[in-house]
């Protein structure tokens, strides 16, 4: 489906509907799109999701079929929910906001704008709802794949997830964002076709129960595809399993063909897979790959490396398809501030929880590099500082960090005046840029599970605008 | 997107593909999707997502598109997977698969299966991954919406998972397996448009930090819509934000409308329900709803019941959306019967687990019930059992349980010759079966945690095939 302009929350069109009878629809304002804390308990997330992001924008109207689904909806006394005047008001919106965004692929700290939605708070709010639905999950899939791919040391990952994802889209959209964060293939054949990234698979164990002998099952299987031969060997016993895997392989090799290698779906498959190891190898067949699936995450690839596993792929599906251990990014999309008679407003969100506390302005994340690695993150308000001199007041209190090295501006302008502003990149395009982003995230910030967090803080005039505004607010 | 022959693992077209080289792509098979445990440590699932299914199946077909892009797969030699004569027959191909299913909303048990595919095995593996999507997917949700249900004790709940949801297709099909499951209204307006389900929704904390007094952002909220107000009384203080909600339906009543309620989305929900629900009551508002939002679940729902809360509706997003404690079900799709020479051989699927060994045959499920529940179901082989004398030999080998009751076999073809052959049902018909079937549920077995299991035995004959056919492959 193209458009997608009624993939929204009713009480965006209720507020919008608000907005429009005040007079107020075109009252600026900024909204910022963000999470409060990372995934999986580490310390960063790989922002994704933009591509889908920008074709849901560059097709955001509201036509007849949107419109006259609208005018049938009531309120509790039977009325229109509606009135006409609103849902031509709704034909004619063109979007004028601005978004801007960090390039797909980068790294994300919590707190950090990853879409800053600015313009008439009326069209800020219709499009909240689709763009945390693509944000969120994408960069969810993209950080559980960054995180595999880190626990197998280099060895492909492989996505095979489709079964159990969450939906077509939910399939689909896990499939490019997996490959975005370091996944080197799908077995997700259409999300081969739609986003032009590899596909790999070879059988099942239902091949093996269609024939009578297992030697006949893998004999059959490479003489139809000997330049795609990986045989599952587990169907019955997993060595025996090998060792007709080997004549197979003896086979090919004698009609000029390879065996690419196996597959183990079950059991001990650190155990399994020294043993495999030892009997290609013995075999001569040292090249033959191995490749290991069944409920694998970044946990249970460190413990397989750990004990020493001879595993070259790995097969990854449901946990990292549904993002297993959690399954949703709690990003949220905040006001930060409101014109008022063509002055700025600032807002903060506030919470008991200080986490929660939003941050205010018009913001830009700044990003210092030393040696190749991140150093800290500043928020400013674009509004109100001097960039030249911006220094990291820490979030949560800690000692002033005075930033060096050299400095980027993460947030670019990627759609404005109903249009696209980027040149749209190929995944293998934001793929690469990913793995250059992961590799300079400092050491001790990748580590599985948190050990510190990464600085990011507020520029001085934004800190005290936060500080005074949670003091007004509770004054 | 119409056509999506093209979801589904690479794996399964390398095996069409195999099969076609071997010329055994017409053999007969019979496969079974069904689920081997109870999701979120309940005892049952409501079987979803046959709508999607068949939409699926119907628009089942290789043109251009697809097989133009299957010509570009290569091999590790670099020549192409696929040689053009099996492209050809793909371009030819016409489902004549039968699939057998129950009605959509029913309540399933471990094992017995959802799906029944059988046909030309080419085909049968052709369909297994989307099939595995759309099934499980629906089928997870359905149930979460379901126990949450329950545990709101008959209190309406409201689906507001769109933000979070896993995808756009994550998000809509979540909407309507939600419903299916009992939820009575959706926040998600695409969903509500497409599967012509109820939407609800009113504003968000940004409509009241877009005003500067919390009081202004209400009455302008009820000019605005004065049939649908539902005022979010927790962006700064809930007291006071009750108290200004009372103002504002006080002077909706005085032009003859009415307050419908307000909403809690942060703290204590109990302690604020229970003392908002006495300054409501006290300001002569005793019909004005109580909406609580804020992570909730079937847990959570219980709790506040326990602790008294006084709410009337319950809005669940990322929890139920995403069933975020258990986010896939593990349903598989297993061959039991394969022809040969036009004979039926039966084929179990051996493992470790003996609750992961597949039960051979063309299986139907003959449910029996006594006194509006259901007592216990048998499966049986089609091809080989006295349908008039059934008896459940128990999978985990206790005692014989002599069925009786009314006897309902659930197992109908929904698909044959290329073509549905079912009327297609509404969300809501399928939505009021499904309510009677969760009636039919003994109440042991619907707690939130599993008491006991619910009795699904296999017929004699079964029994002893099965056995049989364990012992031989040991052997």
């Amino acid at each position: 489906m193209k458009n997608l302009t009624l993939l929204t929350d009713l009480y965006q069109l209720t507020m919008a509907y608000g907005y429009w009878k005040k007079g107020r629809s075109e009252d600026q304002a900024v909204f910022n799109l963000f999470y409060r804390k990372a995934p999986f308990g580490g310390a960063y997330a790989i922002f994704a999701g933009l591509e889908d992001a920008l074709n849901y924008l560059e097709n955001f109207r509201f036509t007849d079929v949107e419109l006259q689904y609208l005018a049938t909806l009531k309120g509790n006394d039977d009325q229109a929910l509606f009135e006409e005047g609103f849902l031509k008001y709704l034909a004619e919106l063109e979007l004028s906001v601005k978004i801007m965004a960090p390039q797909e692929g980068t790294v994300v700290f919590p707190h950090e704008p990853m879409l800053r939605v600015e313009g008439p708070i009326l069209q800020c709010q219709l499009l909240e709802t689709a763009l945390l639905n693509m944000i969120n999950f994408q960069t969810l899939i993209a950080t559980k794949a960054a995180r595999i791919c880190q626990a197998a040391e280099g060895d492909a990952v492989l996505e095979f997830g489709l079964r159990r994802a969450q939906g077509t889209d939910g399939a689909l959209s896990a499939s490019r964002a997996a490959f975005i964060g370091g996944c080197t293939a799908t077995s997700n054949v259409l999300a081969g076709q739609l986003y032009d990234i590899p596909v790999k698979g070879t059988h099942a164990h239902s091949w093996v129960m269609c024939f009578d002998e297992e030697q006949e099952a893998f004999d059959t299987y490479a003489e139809a595809m000997p330049n795609n031969t990986v045989l599952l060997v587990d169907t019955y016993n997993t060595f025996e399993g090998v060792k007709k895997a080997i004549q197979t392989g003896l086979k090919l090799r004698g009609e000029g063909h390879k065996l690419i290698g196996i597959r183990l779906d079950s059991g001990d498959l650190a155990e399994l897979s020294i043993v495999a190891r030892r009997l290609l190898d013995e075999a001569d067949f040292p090249e033959a790959a191995i490749v290991a699936s069944n409920d694998l995450d970044e946990y249970t690839i460190s413990e397989l490396k750990k004990a020493g596993a001879q595993i070259n792929l790995w097969g990854v599906g449901t946990k990292l398809a549904t993002a297993y251990d959690q399954p949703a990014l709690g990003g949220v999309y905040k006001l930060s501030a409101i014109q008022k008679d063509g002055e700025w407003q600032y807002k903060v969100k506030l919470s008991e929880d200080k986490i929660k506390v939003s941050n205010p302005g018009v913001l830009q994340i700044r990003r210092f590099i030393e040696n190749g690695k991140f150093v800290t993150d500043v928020l400013y308000n674009e509004e109100d500082a001097d960039p030249e001199k911006i220094k990291a007041y820490p979030l949560a209190g800690r000692q002033v960090y005075e930033a060096q090295g050299e400095a980027v501006d993460l947030l670019q302008t990627v759609f404005e005046n109903g249009n696209v502003q980027i040149a749209r990149k190929t995944c293998q395009e934001i793929q690469k840029y990913a793995a250059e982003q992961v590799k300079m995230i400092p050491d001790d910030l990748r580590e599985l599970k948190l050990i510190k967090n990464y600085l990011v803080g507020l520029e001085r005039r934004l800190n005290e605008l936060k500080n005074d505004l949670i003091e007004k607010a509770r004054g």
